[in-house]
């Protein structure tokens, strides 16, 4: 997996800005990649780049056109795959974040062998993978766990990823969902694969490197969260991390998706991930945390920020608000 | 995925007794369902059971063939799929225990498509799962888990449910791999659903029941086993269990296909399995330990139960040697 630059970001007819989150998050963190967007009737999503068509996009270079939106219901509707097929037979590639694979369509299909473009499914494994030998690589792999799903464990660990780019350390952003494999333009939807391979393609993603070589691997899931605990705990296995970033939201009371169950304390998220991390690397260290605030006031955020500072002895950021130069500081 | 009984067993040209292991699971805990085997050329393998051709087996009233035996290079070979298409032919349904799926081979999906007759693959999941949601289930449920994989979970389970079953207690088997599922007549390979839904899928396994009734769930893998950790963890959540069982094998001393990577011991299998299962069933206690001791003789069996008992204070058994009997004592 790996896609011609520049995208053409689709959005389809997304219902609001969240159907286009996937679009959103590679427009953040890859704007220099992102040459427009095109939306079709009815869109209520914007990523502020230049509306365009596909031809107007194959002038500019476009080489991939991104399906990152989310569509109700699963299903690529004909006026998606009519613009999809409008793509294809312009030349670009197309790579799509839906459940529903591309090839199901047949328009898309037949388009797609007829012009010879790839069709790549983010969300399903394009590879076989081994399990998991356990055999301990070179380089060195930072790892984002959380107290709950959907917390910031991808911008936290793209942020990170960037500061250590900005210092000339020798980085990899290691994707593992659909908008980190756009952004990285490579990895694997771990919670994808086949339960037996979770911790064999999280060896396969931090593949031996440089001593001094940091593979950034963003985070899925949590150790608590009991829908998805076990990707969790293959990534991290397969991940062999030498150093843990604990990510937490403000202001989340419960875990998603799981009625009014409580969430884990920090030390109690400290603990496991230390225990599950410590199976395969014994010189693992938790080196800070990573807040999402975006619901406080500066204030509150900043006294939060303190206060898990001074609780825990540990470099306490809002990877967005604040940056993560403390953390970074820590590993160089 | 429930299989017409009585069964015949076919084990094609085995090469040796292990490659035949399935079969003689199932043989040994559903021999009343072995009416007979079938064995091609080259055979090393026997269940002492009648040995019968496909006709035969009819005439027995045989309902489904069971392919229970592992193939070199996982391919069905010809010689087998001329064997299985006769069975299809004389009214049999197939299942199989290969990774690779029946319906690959076109003879056997030709045959099985015009006879109208069924093919499971009974490593590969028949049906999708929900995501787990984490809600409490009416009922009873007892999970083996292992200092390791391979350490004898089925088994120990298998023999909980037997011992059950024979005091008159409400009791159902849930089966979490391929042997399993045989002797159950239904169930789910675990290790095979995709990752996002090994805890649902294991929700799936042991639904809401009586009070008084106890699910018996087969465990997989290991905590501490770095390749399919992630499978037990999902395994543990999905399943609620109300009872550990803790399972061993004697003279392991390394974990299974991981080099020199040593065992956790049984306090750190208790603590870790305590930690997971609690998550979802604050009252999960661990009932017993099971140890397989066949390497042992006697004495030296008998003195390590002994003194794991004694150091653990739990019901130490080995659920071939002496049964289960101290452990469903526990529970009744």
């Amino acid at each position: 997996m790996s896609f011609r630059t520049p995208y053409l970001m689709f959005l389809g007819d997304a219902a609001d800005e969240l159907a286009a989150k996937t679009a959103i998050g590679v427009r953040d963190w890859r704007p220099e990649w992102c040459i427009g967007q095109m939306r079709l009737d009815g869109c209520n999503a914007d990523l502020g780049l230049p509306d365009m068509n596909v031809s107007e996009a194959v002038e500019k270079g476009c080489g991939t056109m991104i399906v990152g939106v989310a569509n109700r219901g699963g299903i690529i509707s004909e006026t998606w795959a009519d613009a999809i097929v409008e793509g294809i037979e312009s030349g670009m590639d197309i790579a799509s974040g839906l459940h529903q694979k591309l090839a199901s369509n047949p328009k898309i299909r037949e388009a797609a062998e007829k012009h010879g473009r790839t069709l790549t499914d983010v969300r399903h494994p394009t590879r076989d993978f081994p399990v998991a030998s356990g055999v301990k690589r070179k380089g060195k792999r930072l790892l984002t766990i959380g107290t709950d799903v959907s917390v910031g464990k991808m911008y936290t660990s793209l942020a990170i990823w960037r500061e250590m780019e900005k210092r000339g350390m020798k980085t990899t952003f290691a994707a593992t969902g659909q908008t980190g494999i756009f952004i990285a333009g490579d990895g694997v939807s771990v919670d994808a694969v086949v339960a037996d391979f979770i911790s064999g393609a999280s060896e396969w993603l931090s593949p031996d490197a440089d001593e001094d070589h940091w593979h950034v691997v963003e985070g899925q899931g949590s150790l608590y969260h009991t829908s998805y605990a076990g990707v969790t705990l293959g990534l991290i296995h397969g991940s062999q991390p030498d150093a843990l970033v604990i990510c937490h939201d403000a202001v989340r009371k419960t875990a998603r998706g799981l009625g009014d169950k409580g969430l884990p304390s920090f030390e109690e998220v400290i603990e496991a991930g230390m225990w599950a991390a410590k199976n395969v690397n014994p010189n693992v260290e938790v080196v800070g945390v990573s807040i999402n605030t975006k619901s406080l006031d500066d204030a509150a955020a900043e006294a939060l920020m303190k206060a898990t500072e001074d609780r825990l002895g540990l470099p306490t950021v809002d990877a967005v608000r604040t940056g993560v130069v403390p953390i970074v500081d820590k590993l160089q």
